[in-house]
């Protein structure tokens, strides 16, 4: 079971439904039933989904739970960001030290 | 168990040794001892892990497995990317929405 914070958005995200769910919610609130509706599934299988996402703090759910059921919380998905654009980052700078180095090859041939 | 390509990068990415070997090949190609000694885990931990990202289409591993164990591919990282970019334009495209609606709520009252 992950446990860091990081760990637990990405298992999260990491179901069709969920990440379904949490676009159909950006749009506004909703109800359990109509969250349901586009995947054939039950209320108590839509529950899960929402317990899930918000043990991730991507929603929070209201204490109205039938009729305006979470809201959506965009800073975990932030921090996915944040981790993307570090890697990439680090992949870059990778793709520079080999350019450098091609050229500094490239410069001794040519001598 | 998910099966989409993105479900699939998703819970690859949902450990925290797995995205710091992913950063670690990011910076260069190693062994697998090498990969495993910050976490202190064993060679088929390590290799266990390494399939995960395999599988995910993260890393490619090669035939050399004990010197060169794989390169790092980023395109699935777009993916979650460009996954986490639309839902920041439905969730901008909401706010836009609600602040349309305050505006001529204020104009109402301005009348």
């Amino acid at each position: 079971m992950p446990t860091d914070a990081l760990s637990l958005t990405l298992a999260a995200l990491a179901d069709p439904t969920r990440r379904a769910i949490l676009s159909r919610l950006a749009l506004g609130e909703t109800s359990v039933a109509e969250l349901g509706k586009p995947f054939d599934i039950t209320p108590p299988a839509v529950t899960k989904h929402l317990k899930v996402l918000q043990r991730a703090g991507l929603i929070t759910q209201t204490r109205q739970a039938q009729y305006r059921p979470c809201r959506i919380n965009p800073k975990p998905l932030k921090e996915v960001s944040v981790w993307i654009e570090a890697y990439r980052r680090l992949w870059e700078q990778r793709l520079d030290r080999l350019e450098d180095y091609l050229q500094k090859l490239q410069e001794k041939e040519a001598r």
